[in-house]
């Protein structure tokens, strides 16, 4: 299997840093290129078509920073677009499904698992499918959340009374579902797991970016040089993403942020 | 001056219906094309950079449709990038802003009058230059209100506790401020209305697609003919917009929308 020095990391927007910043936890010295397409975000209420023309342009700006491995850090994407992504590409490319799964199945003592996505993600059927492959009984419930990803964009505190209604009512749907193990099924929710868990307390909770993280050495012949470092893009610019993106990350830091007009890939 | 026969509008997304039911209500027998950028919606937390050039993008795909004058049925574009679209092209186009503000120095008492918007809208000050280039006196309170268009563009109904909460909190900025008069800057808001007002009845809500579509007669040499149609244009296809259109306009109704890939234009 190849050797992965130069990573790739991409996202809608913000939500990917909480994967990222799992990487660079638990997989210390890669070199890595992070893109956030914040010029188009959310993708989570678009198409399906619209969502694989999107990604496709993301891995393609991707291949052009000669990463040698890429993670799609977004649910949704992972969802939709994946599948064609992988039949299209030469080189390795992991989506957040997968270790989300693995780690729910894990996890649940009652197998009634819970996603929480965007409208895409929960429409797909995604996480359903992967699941039942890997365990035919096990229950699983969707619950679609498309304002969870406006409020963390529009920098909403976890303890803000409308995340708070908000988070509320989409939990609120898993009631008498026997559901013991929810999967935050888009990157962006672990900015809001304070507030789920305090609301929930009975739940176990699955972040997709610290399942992925563990697994990546399972999955890639990583070979991390030196100190490693993460070059930032994001396809829009003065929207506040290095500082919501410091106030987030702790095992990286974010110094410099690129542009780059995506809609040229 | 010129007649106008084919009129062109555009929004961010579904916002612009706003506009569109107004113009259609008060101008009848226009052929009008309209576009939503449902793609790449919402416009108002980007930079002002990428707002212009989805609103050059915007402009070129409606003159590929053959219209003879252009309506920026959105507030955060009016705000941002009119100047610019208006210094680039040869024929008539409009932004909302105008008409509002002379509507809302019509409306005040107090010559307090509020603005609530989009980030963009807000932090550019174009609704607070144009009323006080009109009344220097007056005193103009500006209020961002980020999550009103995806609140909007998912669907939550304006009784909805959510809405409500949002809606609550962007007015009370406005306490102590002696505003009477609020200008609805932003297209998508007219959907709210009935929320606003029962939160603020004391407060004149200035909607600015019915203030322009009365102003349009004497801006442009209209030449409707006969029974006039609306084509519609999205960039994004299966989200909702067809049945949240219909359940708006009353005026007119969108039997068909088409596809367009914006990212050409």
């Amino acid at each position: 299997m190849k050797e992965i020095r130069r990573l790739g990391v991409f996202d809608s927007g913000l939500g990917g840093l909480t994967v990222l910043n799992e990487i660079c936890k638990y997989n210390r010295g890669l070199e890595i290129s992070y893109f956030g397409d914040t010029a188009r975000v959310p993708y989570g209420s678009r198409s399906d078509e619209t969502i694989l023309a999107y990604a496709r342009q993301d891995v393609r700006f991707l291949q052009s920073r000669n990463v040698d491995a890429i993670v799609v850090a977004c649910g949704t994407v992972s969802a939709i677009a994946l599948n064609s992504l992988k039949s299209e590409l030469d080189f390795p490319i992991f989506g957040v499904i997968e270790s989300a799964a693995n780690a729910a199945i894990a996890a649940t003592k009652t197998r009634s698992i819970g996603i929480i996505g965007t409208i895409a993600t929960i429409r797909s059927g995604a996480y359903m499918r992967t699941i039942k492959a890997k365990d035919g009984d096990a229950r699983v419930y969707g619950v679609a959340c498309p304002l969870l990803v406006p409020l963390i964009e529009n920098g909403h505190a976890p303890d803000d009374e409308i995340v708070e209604l908000a988070c509320k009512r989409y939990l609120s749907e898993f009631k008498d579902s026997g559901v013991d193990t929810v999967i935050m099924g888009c990157t962006h929710y672990p900015f809001y797991k304070q507030t789920l868990k305090r609301l929930a307390p009975e739940i176990t909770f699955i972040d997709i970016g610290t399942a992925l993280a563990k697994d990546l050495k399972r999955l890639l012949n990583l070979a991390p040089s030196g100190e490693g470092k993460v070059e930032y893009f994001v396809s829009d610019s003065d929207t506040g993403f290095q500082a919501i993106a410091n106030g987030f990350l702790d095992s990286v830091r974010a110094d410099f942020i690129n542009s780059v007009n995506i809609e040229r890939y």
